[in-house]
């Protein structure tokens, strides 16, 4: 027998080779993926297979013992340095010696799949832009006289068929002639290709082989908060997360507001530009150190944003955004190497990549909670609701998707709440109200513990409790009317109306306390009618949206709905339809996504072809303007109370029946006409 | 008659077209080279063409005086406003009314040839990477949300076909939204795609039509001097040049000491890297001065250096340019962005190319000359010597070319020498010594008068007479040998040896009075011993790199000889053959060249095509490494004397026999033993 089979599995790939072939050598030739950064030397241990031995009746196979060469010194010794798992070989190292059938476990796939989230099937497969290459550099010889750049293409070319390298920045070209000399002629380099790539970029290079790994950021960039993902590029694992609120705030809290900030300040774009740079620096420096890694290991960033903080970001003047026609300076995908976004931190040669923008209006978040929720290859009529001081709201089928985005204020994200905060540890993010008792309990996060359990105390001792974050201001109000402490037209109860001392006098109208820390020196937690006013603004704002899509689309009712918030724990979909934020739907079709923004920016950091596909899929999508058209005003109005009034909440009714109550006195009525006045 | 017989000269290029054709379109699709900037909108004027009326037997055409369109009002305001050539017509305005013979004059040609020196008939092709488009772009609309960047590349695509540009940096982007709106939705854009470029990249916009021209910098980087010429990227013209000495001088006079001093001083490159950007810097400013023209005018640079200032320029450590084996960090050419150089003052969207190089110690410098002096292509066995501080020796056929570089020292380009100075007016650059009367006669940078004549203390009243530049030097000395003033060996003869006063005692040795100028507050100018010992130096190293290459094909003889040199007028080849810089050849088949480097660095600014042409020759040079070649010691110790022992000069003999003198008393033989020891 001069040659045996080989069967890979879970490819089911198979071929013959000769006897003494390596195994990667042999998947490289089936075209099986199995990885490898040092190209077959049995330096980086990627290339891990678990061979079977015995019958293979599926497979036509009998395996002996004897079908892979023995154990070798270099196995040996990666075995004692760092440990092998059991009836693990390397595939760069073991030899067919007889027909065999090898197993690619997960984690040795180059284009491993990365299961997104529990809650979904949908899984993500690893292929980002920047990936590791171990190389073995020529040593320059007086005779032949190439430059230390040009023998590291060769090398590039001849171990791993690269043809032809973009060049480095000079940061990279002056320090290449140091690494290669002190790796002795070995090196490790970082390597970039996005899906328009002609040819790779070198981003980076590490004297021999590099044990680091990679990480991208992936970052969500809001009006109010921004959120950045730190990612491993290998395996998708966000392994450090953080958030800070937008320092564009003191320059105006919602969009319109920063843009007119600009035309009334001439130059104050450049401070806005300024600011949002820093802070987007500041958390890659504060990931990296909650990783534990350089920041120079963080290679890669995507981000996504509204039209508005898009513009800032780039340095572009946002007043265009303000004025009809709203017209984008640039509409498509943008990538940007990170000094000029003043991203000092992270590694000089990477680059970041923005998502498209659909519109003027609808930005590059809205593209990025298409590519996390795919509307476009949705069977039934899909609703998507992203909520934040803007949301952005997607509606459609695998036919058609329409989108638009709705100013709904920084409510939903807990500001401009009295108690409001950020989602983090001490804040409250689930709410129930018993509609008997009227008495709250809570969850705050950071402890898995309710309010009324025991030891709650104790495991909030750290962080207290502090304020309401957004998916707890949402639960708080639906709560409140579900247990009749607030009316449909949003008017709180007083302690007699309502029969509970927790509804206290606060001015003309009335607060309920969900919590009085003050005996310990804690903070007095109340929603008050100045909070729901606020929610309403937003919710109705929310629904005028959604509505004005249905409208196009000429349909009253749509088959499922997607919540998604860049910030807090998921929005409880129950409390989102007593509030009336969405239109009537069964509830089991309410789903709730998370921060959907945030993993598209996840998506298209982790794989280049999901860059493509939403390249592609926003120029189908078709915009709707919210800011001209009339019914949205309408439709705003329309859906002041709670739920609304513009339609009937059928599904809803099925689950519950609000209670009928009115608090009207006509004290918070003279007030709201003095403020339609 | 519905259609016509266009013929178009000096192309000869024909085709019949319909009644009312616009010249233009004829010609585009004939693929006449007639320039437009505007696309046949009637703004730009560059589309002239001069249409011939009457008999053409040649073309077989009879061409009646209503075979064009009648002048149109466009042409009308287009002449009144600037004036149109008595015959021409504007391309896009003139129709095609009858059978017609339109000639296409040379300004009107987009690829159109520049004659690049009088002493030669080589022309350069215009084809730079950068260019002028106009375009008229959509307006936003609300309801087709696109980014302004993507309206115009829709433009670019529609009106000059071309497919996708690469994405502007930030600072264009920024712009790009003010200029299309100054400009009314119309604009001028500067497009820049070298050979190698998959898409044209954005450069530059202004709104409107741009009525200015774009301008490039052709760069030649010595260690001595810097020159930089200011060209224009329509017609090749240099429209300024200026000088300046390299700052970098203080930190070494050549190039090894330069590589010692970072050596011994950590981080001493950073310093030198700064001061030759500033340099380049302050000289483009300077230049666009003289021209009157803005600095952001400036789109392109093309720099030509040896590989040390390669290194310092690009910031890379150019200490293994010091030592075996001479490893370059990178050897092909280079393209960066001006502001990886720090060079602030040309437009930020420009791109700077280096050329390649050939090797460790044979840098962009020879590979520019190779361009200018192409001997890839020569028939005969040529040989180029590049004098400057270095000397780019190139020697070979179309069948083979060898490289090597010599380090000649600053002597010929007046440095060292005690009454040197850089070409600049005041400069004795050509000088004869009467055989007889021993006198000089001499004639300076900045006049045409020989200093004998009359007139000329007042044609150089203003400039004086104030040094020696490099090819002053070479003459001088050679004329004192041809006059008997001076030995052999080099030594200077008293005044009693040579019978003229002129020769003054100094120290222990003897100088020669070129002028004396003391009386009315001048210098005094002489020739020293010490000058005569540097020129020796100088030349022994240049001979001594020409014949180690001489030595490698196994040649005794070359066919001719090109001497350039960056700085002053041409090298006179009888002097430099007296002088023994070069091997014995006919008298007729020496020529000078000028500034070969610097036309080198010219003609890749002015056309792509060249720069993939020496990208591909550099690969077939052949370079021999003076450094560790023992036989380059041997030469150069041989080549001493004036011409110098190792060979006779058969060739020289033939025109002029040199005076047999001795002028060896022991004293100044004394001090060369000890110089030896």
């Amino acid at each position: 027998m001069t040659e045996a089979l080989v069967v890979f599995t879970p490819s089911g790939k198979r071929g013959r080779f000769p006897l003494g072939t390596p195994v990667l050598t042999a998947a490289r030739q089936l075209g099986v993926d199995l990885d490898s950064v040092c190209g077959g030397r049995g330096i980086c241990s990627k290339c891990q297979v678990s061979p079977g031995f015995g019958e293979f009746p599926k497979h036509g196979v009998t395996v002996s013992e004897t079908a892979l060469s023995d154990w070798n010194a270099v196995e040996e010794r990666y075995d004692q340095k760092r440990g092998l798992k059991k009836g693990r070989r390397l595939g760069c190292q073991a030899t067919v010696q007889g027909d065999v059938v090898i197993d690619v476990p997960a984690e040795s796939q180059v284009h491993k799949q990365v299961v997104r989230k529990a809650a979904s099937t949908r899984e993500i497969t690893m292929n980002p832009a920047t990936r590791l290459y171990y190389v073995e550099v020529e040593e320059p010889d007086m005779h032949e006289p190439s430059g230390d750049l040009q023998r590291l293409a060769a090398a590039l070319k001849r171990d791993w068929s690269i043809e032809g390298i973009e060049p480095p920045p000079l940061a990279v070209m002056k320090k290449l002639q140091r690494v290669l000399r002190k790796g002795d002629w070995k090196a490790t380099v970082a390597l970039w290709a996005d899906h328009k790539a002609a040819r790779p970029a070198l981003v980076d290079v590490w004297p021999g082989y590099f044990e680091g790994r990679l990480y991208g950021l992936a970052i969500d960039l809001g009006s109010t908060t921004i959120a950045a993902h730190l990612t491993d590029l290998r395996n998708g694992q966000v392994v450090a997360s953080a958030g800070v609120m937008n320092p564009q705030i003191r320059f105006g809290e919602d969009l319109m507001s920063r843009v007119s900030y600009v035309m009334m300040n001439p130059g104050g774009d450049v401070e806005m530009t300024h600011v949002v740079r820093e802070a987007l620096d500041g958390l890659a420096v504060e990931l990296a150190a909650e990783a534990d890694i350089s920041p120079e290991q963080i290679v890669e960033a995507t981000i996504v944003c509204n039209p508005v903080m898009h513009h800032l970001l780039l340095g572009i003047d946002p007043v265009e955004l303000g004025q009809a026609p709203f017209a984008l300076a640039t509409s498509e995908a943008v990538t940007v190497r990170t000094d000029e976004l003043d991203l000092a931190s992270i590694n000089a040669g990477s680059r970041v990549y923005l998502l498209p923008c659909i519109a003027g209006h609808v930005g590059a978040d809205c593209a990025a909670v298409a590519l996390s929720e795919e509307p476009y290859t949705s069977d039934d009529l899909v609703l998507i609701c992203d909520v934040g001081t803007n949301a952005e709201i997607l509606l459609g089928t695998k036919d058609r998707v329409l989108a638009c985005s709705s100013p709904t204020g920084p409510a939903f994200e807990g500001a401009q709440i009295s108690s409001g905060q950020r989602a983090a540890p001490g804040a409250i993010e689930r709410i129930e109200i018993d509609p008997v008792t009227k008495e709250p309990r809570f969850k705050v996060i950071g402890s898995d513990l309710c309010s009324t359990e025991d030891g709650f105390a104790a495991a909030t001792a750290v962080t207290g409790v502090t304020g309401i974050c957004g998916s707890g201001i949402i639960e708080a109000v639906a709560e409140m009317r579900m247990a009749g402490l607030m009316d449909a037209s949003g008017l709180i109860g007083s302690a007699v109306q309502t029969g509970t001392e927790r509804c206290i006098p606060d001015g003309r109208t009335h607060a309920y306390v969900v919590y009085d820390g003050r005996a310990d020196g804690g903070p007095l937690i109340t929603v008050t009618q100045g909070d729901i006013r606020a929610i309403q603004l937003a919710k109705s704002a929310l629904f005028a949206g959604a509505r004005l899509l249905m409208d196009a689309l000429e349909t009253d009712k749509v088959d499922r709905v997607v919540l998604a918030g860049a910030f807090g724990a998921h929005i409880s979909p129950k409390h989102a339809m007593v509030l009336g934020m969405i239109p009537d739907c069964a509830l089991e079709k309410v789903t709730s996504a998370g921060n959907a923004a945030g993993t598209g920016a996840r998506i298209a950091l982790c794989d280049i072809t999901a860059r493509a596909r939403i390249e592609a899929e926003v120029l189908n999508i078709h915009k709707v303007e919210t800011a001209i058209e009339p019914r949205f005003q309408e439709h705003f109005v329309a859906a002041n109370a709670i739920p609304h009034k513009t339609a009937a909440f059928p599904e809803l009714s099925k689950v519950l029946t609000l209670p009928q109550v009115s608090f009207n006195t006509g004290a918070d009525n003279g007030r709201r006409r003095r403020r339609r006045g």
